[in-house]
């Protein structure tokens, strides 16, 4: 077999349960493939343009680490949002990247992200193409928020899904018991910029066993408070317990995120996305307020993208294919494009990748069809529970050591010089 | 075997991970030891008082159904806040009760609670005293906050330990992964109004793949909002992602707890306690303001009682022998006890029960020793993590169905008609 270059795989934007099973991926299908060697960026091209990367080699020695890093939440290799400039207005990075890859012999480049690192693939292949060099770049998805065009869904968004669904059938049971001539209302705020696959992802505890939230609002519709408080006030009348899910970035009409209406909720990312919290605890505030019963506001905050201990099966060997089928894509002479997961069938659940060009994803979002939200704009459908059901399954145990999850860490204290390659 | 009455079984407080184990265990060793019925109070002593009870046999029905009681979270039978009068004040109340138990036929009255469920027990078991009444009145301690005193720790605490070490991992980890050039704190805030157990609990996190929290500080200490920004201010001079936990109860040397410095915490319970929360979002704006960087609040809330997919298998076994003991106490002849946990060695744990007089524990709160707190007053001692480390042990499964842990339940949408017996 003919000795082949280097791997270069780096990890952008928010963390997933899951984000290292595609890591794992990439390496493992890299070294199988004959690649050299597989290097990482630390904080993905921000890390990288610094001059931080690591030889996976060095970390990843046995079976046993490459299980520990499939379960490990949060990116291995430090994660970055940085927007690369657009190739006419700053070409100096781009020459800055090439030259490092040529050093470095990188071959295949591959970067593990969601919808904004899918822009860095794009620049980094278009600027490949203008200038002739002979490197493949592509784009693994990840986001818990599943808002990535043309995947069937994205790897993170199962697992995320699970640990929301669970959590919110235990905060139901948790409210039920705690519920006698004291009515009270739970309002739990989900991720979700513009999209509420998430949160609707709290239906997923409806079943046998519980009744689910009584009611699910998306951002995808605009939220009107005053009838908010109408529907809390006519739930109470018939129950004691009343449990609502909310996107965090549910607007109103006029385009006024919620949260925006409780203090301190200006700030900016670098991609110029607002901030987003508070959301549950401005509605809990404002029934308390106006309907004097007890209410609780309740956040899944990170957890909800770190929770490995509760990752589904599927979700985890679907991250690890997608990064395996990313380095095959290369390998084949393919660059310029995202792996993407098709699905085959709803049951028995079957999944096979894809790839499509990143040109058609890059800063597209997927938000939840209209016609999976049911009329009244308040409750999730049964089309979106068979979509989500599937990807839930399966359980991907922790290892436990000493009672706790083990992870597989570059880093554990986060002092300064660590970060220094 | 002579045909004995029945037993009376409740539970009161807040709910935990593993208090319907206590339940299983005392339904279980009452049928085992020739019991005729085991009555569940709906809703506690105040659910009983308004003829809520229902036949455990009409829920419990096999062998599974006890396992999966034991792996559902909250109170199955509901649970309330009341509290007794003094029974020189009101004996109308006593006299409802009492007649109640007559004509229930039941021998054995079983409270499964915290401290002031240990006070419902000491005040039917005087009252029985006083009036002659055969019944055997025994508490059975639950709480996720181990402040009972007299028992080595409380069943729930280990659940809640457990979860809350493995949710501060994870959330470490992802603070870790997404830090590069944007120094980021966040502050978890646990519960634990007056005893910094489960705050400390905080510091299992801390091991060979993760440093734990930068800092711990536990209701048991004065905080001071100055110097604590202050070791902010320092950490950040050498780390880039800070972590510290709060307790929910932290307060100032004036006494003024510092979830009281933001808005709308004035809320009392039944038994005159300030409702706590916000202390970590209060520190998190407060650091965010005076020093500029990015922070995050992370309150566990109800998941951190509710969170039974996590829950210690030392736990859950250890919850289901009190309640047998509990029974056991009762049939022997025993009342107005509370069965405790005696830790009888460290390596290898092993624990027995045994029974206190329930007035040496009655509104009694157990709080961290100081010598178990360092100098500082800013983390617990490696003696605090080896008394909690045991009770984190082993795993107990939730039964998935369909992705998602299943539970037993008797009613699950809430609706008021559901309530009556």
């Amino acid at each position: 077999m003919e000795k082949k270059g280097n791997v270069l795989v780096g990890q952008s934007g928010g963390p997933t349960a899951v984000i290292n099973s595609s890591l794992a991926g990439v390496y493992k299908t890299a070294l199988d493939r004959g690649f050299s060697k597989v290097y990482g960026m630390r904080n993905g091209i921000q890390g990288f343009l610094d001059g931080q990367y690591v030889d996976m080699a060095d970390y990843v020695k046995n079976e046993l680490d490459l299980e520990l890093l499939k379960r490990t939440p949060s990116a291995f290799l430090g994660t970055c949002r940085y927007k690369l400039p657009a190739i006419h207005e700053d070409k100096s990075v781009y020459e800055q990247i090439f030259k490092l890859l040529d050093d470095m012999e990188i071959e295949v480049f591959i970067y593990i992200g969601g919808n904004d690192s899918m822009d860095t693939i794009k620049q980094l292949s278009d600027y490949a193409i203008l200038t002739g060099a002979t490197q493949r770049f592509i784009g693994c998805p990840k986001t818990i928020d599943n808002d990535l065009a043309l995947t069937d869904h994205t790897p993170g968004f199962g697992s995320a899904a699970k640990y929301i669904g669970t959590s919110t059938k235990e905060i139901i049971r948790d409210a039920m018991g705690f519920s006698y001539q004291k009515k009270n209302v739970t309002i739990i705020e989900v991720m979700g910029r513009n999209a509420g696959w998430l949160t609707g992802a709290t239906a997923l505890s409806k079943g046998e066993d519980c009744d689910g939230p009584d009611k699910i609002y998306l951002p995808e519709v605009p939220f009107d408070v005053e009838q908010f408080k109408g529907e809390v006030e006519k739930l109470l009348k018939k129950k004691d317990v009343v449990v609502i899910a909310v996107s965090e970035g549910i607007k109103n009409a006029e385009g006024t995120y919620i949260c925006q209406f409780s203090a301190g909720s200006d700030s900016v990312d670098a991609f110029g996305h607002v901030q987003m919290t508070g959301t549950a605890a401005y509605l809990a505030n404002y029934i308390h307020d106006e309907l004097g019963c007890k209410t609780r506001a309740v956040e899944f905050s990170t957890l909800q993208r770190a929770a490995s201990h509760l990752a589904s099966r599927v979700d985890i060997n679907e991250a690890f294919m997608v990064g395996g089928a990313a380095v095959k894509a290369a390998d084949e002479g393919t660059s310029g494009v995202m792996v993407v997961i098709d699905r085959l069938s709803d049951d028995p659940y079957q999944s096979s990748t894809g790839v499509y060009d990143v040109h058609r994803i890059a800063n597209a979002e997927k938000v939840v069809p209209r016609e999976w939200i049911n009329k009244s704009g308040d409750y999730v459908t049964d089309e979106f529970i068979n979509y989500v059901n599937p990807l839930i399954q399966g359980d991907y145990q922790p290892m436990m050591v000493d009672g706790l999850p083990r992870h597989l860490t570059m880093n554990t204290k986060g002092y300064k010089d660590e970060y220094k390659n």
